[in-house]
């Protein structure tokens, strides 16, 4: 076959996540977190909860699409900064993350409402078999940091969990993160 | 949709590129390098040129397969130690890499005989688009170590670069690494 893309490297900073050049970035603020947070967000003003810097490759099933994501150290309440979380639109599509700073956690839940809860630190891989919705969540009080790569037509419903919820909520506890029911999770 | 799959993390030394826990691990030395070297091996031994450490998932078009890479250094002749190289079976699959540690080159070529050659080192994300056939090479003192990704269902032909080889090689010259052309590549 003759190729249609033509090969292209970008350099990514292991410890902030920046890349050289941005080509795509996606900048996620309090206000476009519509209903993740359970806790009132008043007083907060409208920080940037978290960025994600892409590589602008073809949505198709041949490509491997990847990206940086930033989660800024906060919470709301006592919930945490984190990413607002989907299911892909294609529901079998796995991804996978790898972890390269900060500290944090990957809440994974089904569509029938089980859940895992898995660690993000610098060189966890983190598998997200088809049929999971992930959350990736910073629970440190730096940045949090992963690589991420999913089969390129996996597309993104973000609609399910702003209107369901995430089982499970990730919150600041006396001794640490904890992990507690959402009580406005609808089964 | 009942997912198949649990989701699973495994952890990787950013450095080294082992994984802990060690799920599939594939060595080659320079007697599974049939036909790569256009020099004389004798006198070398066998050692080992690269190890694969990779994580089991079904080889399907809606699964990531990863593996981390670790190529040793060393030269065969004036050609550095390098991994075989290979098309995907499934031609226009893509393939991410993350340069993790160590100094090299990205060879690409396709199959009318074009070539590309990008650098690996800490932090490049290097994009092999559908239809190029990927070789890495170590052109440091130190090992070379990428994670890399590819949509599942993409598998492996070696044979075509066996029996074709690179367009060109990557031999240590007197002020570094050097471009060349491979006198016993089948146009």
């Amino acid at each position: 076959m003759r190729p249609e893309l033509e090969p292209f490297t970008t350099l990514l900073d292991l410890r902030t996540g920046l890349l050289e050049p941005v080509r795509e970035a996606v900048e996620r603020r309090l206000s476009h977190m519509a209903g993740a947070y359970l806790e009132q967000s008043e007083g907060l003003g409208d920080p940037v909860i978290y960025r994600v810097y892409g590589f602008p490759v073809p949505p198709t099933n041949a490509n491997v699409v990847c990206s940086t994501t930033v989660i800024e150290p906060g919470t709301v309440g006592r919930e945490y900064f984190m990413t607002k979380g989907h299911f892909h639109e294609v529901r079998d599509r796995a991804e996978v993350y790898l972890g390269l700073a900060g500290q944090g956690r990957l809440l994974l839940a089904t569509e029938d409402g089980r859940h895992v809860v898995e660690p993000i630190r610098a060189g966890t891989v983190n598998y997200v078999p088809g049929g999971w919705a992930h959350r990736s969540v910073n629970v440190g009080d730096e940045a949090l940091v992963f690589f991420a790569a999913y089969v390129g037509d996996a597309g993104h419903d973000y609609g399910t969990i702003e209107q369901r919820g995430f089982p499970v909520l990730l919150v600041s506890g006396e001794r640490g993160p904890e992990v507690v029911e959402n009580p406005r999770y609808l089964a």
